[in-house]
């Protein structure tokens, strides 16, 4: 069992949130996270985030550091851990999500969802709390069906480049399944869609931080294929709200423990996106195309239908209204590196 | 690390086999993996056999247990392990494979395949070994497409009562596949689909042994659903020469490392394998009907294109050939049970 080391000196161990509750964020440094972190302590929770910063990044908890309800541990979720003070939720959203990012070391990234998820599991029921495992639309790869609903089973395909992200998803909701029939954990499972928003990694590498960071530094926008591919975005607060809800929810049909889509069921291609994101920002860049990569899927766009009956919960932001704090935020970050690289040169 | 306790006195540790090899079997005391260790210690070799013995059932390796060119390992492969003398070659063949075994504990059935393919992978890297992993035709889930070629991706249900199976067996060609690419791994992926024959556990619950079993005791033959779902055989002398051959076969096209399918394409409603077995066995019994579980495939039949022309391998032996020697098994096996029992008695 792994010791943690603990980096936010004002932490108190032994006094609960405003609230009384703890929560623990697996992966709390990275984009979701670390918004769910914001929201979470705002709500009153105390927090503790756990990340090892592969893909998580410290300026995103930097502000939370010396709030004596946050405790950051620097810590791989791979290896089994254990918490001194009482966790009452468990989110799990440890795992690299961006094909450049998870592919980097890819039977790392399985191993992330698949035994991280198996230590979050058995910290869960020791700690007797309710989890919540970030899944992910790429459990349905490359679908055959549009819409997709939660009873869709998935096509993916398990020796291509995307397999060690999207089998290890799919295999962590096997786990969580099988740990909620046999063992009775308190389980929730959110198939998360494309999600945007501030705190992205302007290096995350999918289609939005992509096109908006080569629009702000001049460069043309890269489409993969002909662009005709679809995608559909969940702005960052919309899909809190869906977390949270999904977290949140009692069980009263008995079913709350299968998985439910979260996301935006608006569709946009590929090439109305890059249109979009070069009027927003005033770019005066130009299209570039290149070859579509292996399983790229062609259509992804949500069926949130079960999430509405369940949790009544639908997302309110526009693509438009999103983008503009988006923009805003990459255009700061983007300025806060060059200020950075220019002190170090 | 774990440490080995062998239950093989006369093992000589410091000899490889008369052709010079030792070769690992995991879960070498089931069905398919004994009749392997039986065929590898006539070829020659020298076999270390690692089983838990969850399903392996000691009866299958008591001949083997004098020779000292054969060592068996009480041991489970979740847990990480080392051997002291170099190992040429590992077969994987460590899971349980009928539903109601690896449904009494799934957590552990997903482990097996993931965690315990790991150490073996592992082990592999470590000893420069060439691995080979019996995936399965449980791959495919409930497949489209009749027969399935290697190129489709299956259908499965992540969160069903055979997902812990079905899942873990995916996971587990994922890191195959990943470990052959970043760490070079000398990997072979089998997808074996339905194998019968001598060594079968009685208890086992697949259909085979289950007509079997009931025919020669004299109970109605239980069909799920109403039979016209379709299975296909293969005897496991053929299934042996296959595994060999893949195992064996260089990699002259740079794919050998892709999965291939093993087995017998002839294809059979559940119904024609009862009248087959009724008929075979001598049995009055008639055929019972129950309802059909959930997540069933609807079919299963292999396309054997890729194993034809990489491993020049095809099965030669017709059911009605395979069911003889199977059936004498049985009523040697039940029999040599019945006689236990009386003992006990």
């Amino acid at each position: 069992m792994a010791e943690l080391q603990i980096y936010s000196p004002r932490f108190i161990a032994d006094q609960p949130g405003r609230n009384g509750r703890t929560v623990l964020v697996a992966g709390g440094a990275g984009f979701i996270g670390s918004n769910l972190v914001a929201r979470l302590l705002s709500d009153g929770d105390r927090v503790i985030c756990v990340d090892n910063l592969e893909t998580g990044r410290q300026e995103n908890i930097a502000e939370f550091l010396d709030n004596p309800r946050f405790a950051f541990f620097l810590h791989d979720v791979i290896e089994p851990f254990d918490i001194e003070c009482p966790v009452d939720r468990i989110y799990n959203l440890a795992c690299p999500g961006s094909p450049p990012k998870y592919q980097r070391d890819p039977v790392h990234t399985f191993k992330t969802s698949v035994i991280g998820g198996l230590n979050l599991l058995e910290l869960a029921q020791k700690k007797d709390a309710r989890i919540l495992q970030s899944s992910t639309s790429e459990v349905y790869g490359d679908p055959d069906i549009s819409p997709q609903n939660e009873a869709y089973w998935g096509f993916v395909n398990t020796v291509g480049p995307r397999a060690c992200y999207d089998e290890g998803k799919r295999g962590a909701e096997t786990l969580f399944h099988e740990m909620h029939e046999r063992e009775g954990v308190d389980t929730r499972i959110a198939r998360i869609f494309n999600t945007y928003g501030p705190n992205m990694d302007p290096e995350d590498g999918r289609v939005i931080s992509n096109f908006i960071v080569q629009a702000l530094t001049g460069n043309d926008l890269t489409v993969y294929g002909d662009g005709s591919q679809t995608r559909s975005f969940c702005y960052i607060t919309d899909m809190l709200d869906g977390l949270i809800a999904l977290m949140e929810t009692e069980d009263c049909h008995g079913s709350i423990d299968d998985p439910v889509n979260l996301g935006n069921p608006g569709e946009f291609t590929v090439c109305d996106l890059a249109e979009i994101v070069l009027e927003m920002t005033g770019s005066e860049c130009d299209i570039s195309y290149r070859d579509l990569p292996q399983d790229d899927p062609r259509q992804r766009r949500p069926d949130i239908t079960r999430a509405g009956r369940l949790l009544g919960w639908a997302p309110k932001v526009p693509l438009r209204e999103g983008l503009v704090a988006t923009i805003e935020y990459f255009r700061d970050e983007l300025g806060r590196q060059q200020r950075l690289s220019g002190q170090v040169a």
